[in-house]
């Protein structure tokens, strides 16, 4: 069985390893204070150009979220997502348990505008009975998208300038940060992160490391007291330079960026063998997650040998499925697939 | 200025007052505890026979609703809930301040049925991804709802089997549940809701009395501990027996029953009006909340002799309002109102 | 059965119930929007020489608790109080279902001092893992003391100007407010409490009101979207009026210092009358509340014609009670109750 | 520098990383869906004697604790814990950000008793305002406690035995769990542990692993959906194997034991060097955890060469701190501070 459901199927990326295995018996001070964690927040200070940036480094996606909008909202105050944000659909009521409500906007193809921002902030405003409704205060979207989609440069910067306007701070969830920079088509840097948002991770998990995400704080308000805040909701990991190592070997060499286009070069070899064959998409994306309109006749026979997930049925006969790459894939496995998908019969979808 | 923007614009009905006037110097025990709290709860598991029924009072709505559902669930739990339910929309987020994500289901007037319920409960079931979703758990209606529109017998009955099938619990948030019970064409007592509810409240608060809802658990389960939940969540209030008198004023001699209907009735007579104008209605209802779609240029007189509130745009030239009437609506109001209808010019929207 | 076991078994003074009476079919905006809300609060402001105070009415004292606090702090902050303090002891547990830890500080007669305070500051910011601590953040104090024991100006004073070094909010309930500052001795007024808080409250529900407490908020940071808190937390009363109303007639005329210097000369008295006994106290104090520590026989055949609450067992043979008198204590009742008093055969337990 | 200050200073036990870097490539489910947690959580059934229990795996002790007490309690029920729990003074208020109120009771040596915990649950029972109070629901304690002593297995008999009869679950914090098992005179094993408590978990993050926590839940009631909780609370590990394989490498061949072994040996030579000297501890134990009380003169110069913790102040030229040894620690370590605690000068405090 070959595992293309989700790219957390392997370890982690042998040069993140192998700091690992390096420095296992020196000893360090505990919960982030470490040398190793000292010098993985300046390198990405440094690659984010962001020098007064707060970095912090958390285990898992979830928790990142959790630990941010906790330590960022007061408790009438909401997170303004998109409808198929993982904040709203995948963290079982993560923010919801940490006492705040998700305002749904409507997605195209897993995004939201600068516009509807600015509406539902308005809308809130111009309400007789606004005391009434949550206060829309914190814009999460995430890069690339849970589509695999990305923000333009353009787009960010409108949805930027619209938060700041309107008072709201913006937030970046990256758990696939690496897989949105390397995208063919891609113009949004680690440097537009920083200086656009007022708060955003960058995702080890998915992206090399064992675990492990980076939180990157431009707004000063929202950097004090954030190691409480870590501690409480359970995120401070006791070995804290376990973290550090590995976004040091992650961002030392540029390995992030490096191993992030290995996976969207065979997503790429993918995407182009479904095209081939008038495969249709779900959403069109350049990034790591592929979703194709596939007849379940063929899912059927291809999930004898692949492991791929299940994202929604299209109509009596097809479904759309996901495909990811990772930085593990092998190139075999990937040319296998490209084999098994030209022998797809040829009954493509109304995407 | 005539106010016909909401149902709780005066104080209450006077047999209501008379009795907090009468017994204002006596002694009792605080905290609910009080003979007068006793005869109450009594009174109302009759009028409900539900003789095993747990009543508890409470002071306001929002307070009730996060109070029972705080109650009822886990913190993983959720409230499958219409899209326009006053828990999802004007409760400032107070079920998410309690740690639960409402899930919301698309309403159609103000409802929603047996089938989007099963729906939601088997995606949940049948999703891989399970755990990483909010789990259904309480079914909030409202009856009448949000919009002035009631359920049926048949279709209460029916959402309440599923909720059995599928373990969930149903709640019915009954704020105005007078100006349905007394509504033309309704075919649902409060028996009914004591049989087909896990619990339910009978609202006082904009149906005569000063303020207050009683709390009717019909479900063992549910009704343990419920007292200390009210306490921590501020809603047992010290001198509990100005709760117990006016739920007994209004159900002695079936006076809920009678100022609702006094309601309705001029509700009906206002609907009329409307009707013969032709103005249509955003939804059709028969309960005291009417919804009709006006010329902007009419709601702007209108609105000089008289408060209204305000629902949503329609079209560049027209807006949906609510006029309510309530337990304390003078007739003489009504027949201004119904002359100044008649001078409404005829322009009706396209509804 | 006379009732002292606490002060509030009765109704409202006549001149609030009146003015309940006077107005109970006039029609007004809900939420506390209305005139006579205005009226109240600007009345308030007055009487404490705080003019840009926010002034905002709530139900009861538990729930202005959890609102005050929820509006203040982070969620990792906590509150510092009195071991006796009502938020730790008497709130089932309200400031911690809204996250806050209660830093508990012991307390000598209900009461903690500035230096306890500045040393629970002190003892955080010095701890190496002070990350890992809740932080302190809110002083919270009442007056009177839930032993019926008063702040002097002094300690107060004292207590303001280390909140203000250590940048701790300070906060005071003052549920039983009136007998505080009509008791014998007293030397804090209404303004001391708007100048040296960041925000406290009037306790109307023991003080003469049906229900009702009003918060003064002196702190412009603590003001900002408070309704929207109150909203959530379901304090927001819909004929918010009924508040507003209250305290106009308490505060009209000096209502609330009259009616407390009732309650606090008639607790005199039945001090006077255990002092003649040489029954002992559990704590001194010159408000409505009274701690006789009397034998069990005693206790026995008093219980027969008086309801007293019970605090705690001081010997095998001797247990601490408390009686309360109020705004609506009779004369009479009294006056029984220290005939009583005198038979009480002269046991003293040893205090 | 030599770290004896806690014992999370290093990586992980060889063994333990040697599994992490065998599997690194393969390909599994996420979540700990894998065969390598299935097989690690029956391997902890099998050594606990307990085929019926439910075994989870989290990342860290905080995380562990809030998810336990979350998945376990509603929301008007605490945790009663021994003043100098971790979860009283140590979490940042983890547990009553989730809401629950930590009820204190006084500790001896870090732990509390059965006679205790009963009178806890009693004193709330009894008392007439029961609803107003907290409800005593989970007795929390740490095998070995934080000051490292241990309970016996009488102790935990008698414990288990009131939480029985009066309804509370018992739930045992294990993080530094293989100390106490290998320690000198303990009378507890894993079994008991899993026979007497509702829940437990053993601690892998000071104990060998790089990190890791093993909920053990042999109460069926809490079994239930206890991965939506895991979830949520943001505990679980997207590659969820890291912590199974942790845990199998662990727990095959008794290594656990041996690790934990090796750490109490040191840590008892550590303790006849301090004897010797006649060197007073704040607490007697035998477990990994040591608290001397030294003249600060020689504290001085010991901080030179020896990391420690600080423990607490105990006269003007007296403290107490903190050495630790764990799974990592070197001979020759032990050695040279042993040589050290000899040239102390021996002015030993009173105790």
């Amino acid at each position: 069985m070959i595992y293309f459901n989700c790219d957390y199927n392997e370890g982690a990326h042998e040069k993140v390893l192998q700091r690992l295995v390096e420095t296992n018996m020196e000893q360090t001070e505990g919960y982030g204070c470490d040398p190793y964690c000292r010098a993985a927040e300046e390198l990405i200070r440094r690659k984010c150009q962001a020098p007064d940036a707060a970095v912090h480094f958390l285990v898992g996606g979830t928790q990142t979220n959790a630990i941010v909008i906790a330590a960022a909202l007061r408790p009438h105050q909401g997170v303004a997502a998109a409808a198929t944000a993982h904040v709203n659909v995948h963290e079982t009521g993560a923010i919801e348990a940490g006492g705040h409500k998700v305002l749904v906007l409507p997605a195209k193809e897993g995004k939201i505008t600068a516009s509807q921002i600015d509406e539902c902030y308005q809308a809130h405003v111009r309400d007789d009975a606004f005391e009434h409704i949550v206060q829309p205060k914190l814009v999460y979207l995430s890069q690339p998208t849970e589509l695999g989609t990305l923000y333009t440069l353009k787009e960010l910067e409108e949805i930027a300038e619209v938060c700041r306007r309107d008072g709201l701070y913006l937030y970046i969830d990256g758990a696939r940060l690496g897989y949105g920079l390397a995208a063919e088509g891609n113009d949004v840097t680690m440097q537009d992160l920083a200086r656009l948002c007022d708060v955003f991770y960058i995702g080890g998990t998915k992206v090399g490391a064992l675990f492990g995400e980076a939180v990157v704080i431009s707004n000063p308000v929202l950097r004090q007291d954030f190691r409480y805040i870590m501690k409480q909701r359970g995120g401070m990991l006791a070995k804290g330079r376990l973290l550090g190592l590995q976004f040091l070997a992650l961002f030392e060499d540029d390995l992030y960026l490096e191993i992030s286009r290995h996976a969207d070069r065979l997503a790429d070899r993918i995407r182009e063998a479904f095209d081939r064959k008038k495969i249709p998409f779900l959403v069109k994306s350049r990034t790591n997650q592929l979703f194709p309109i596939l007849p379940d006749k063929d899912l059927e026979w291809l999930s004898e040998k692949y492991c791929y997930s299940y994202q929604e049925r299209i109509d009596d006969t097809h479904s759309a499925v996901r495909f990811c790459t990772s930085w593990a894939t092998a190139e075999e496995a990937v040319e296998q697939l490209i084999r098994d998908i030209d022998k797809i019969e040829g009954d493509p979808a109304a995407g």
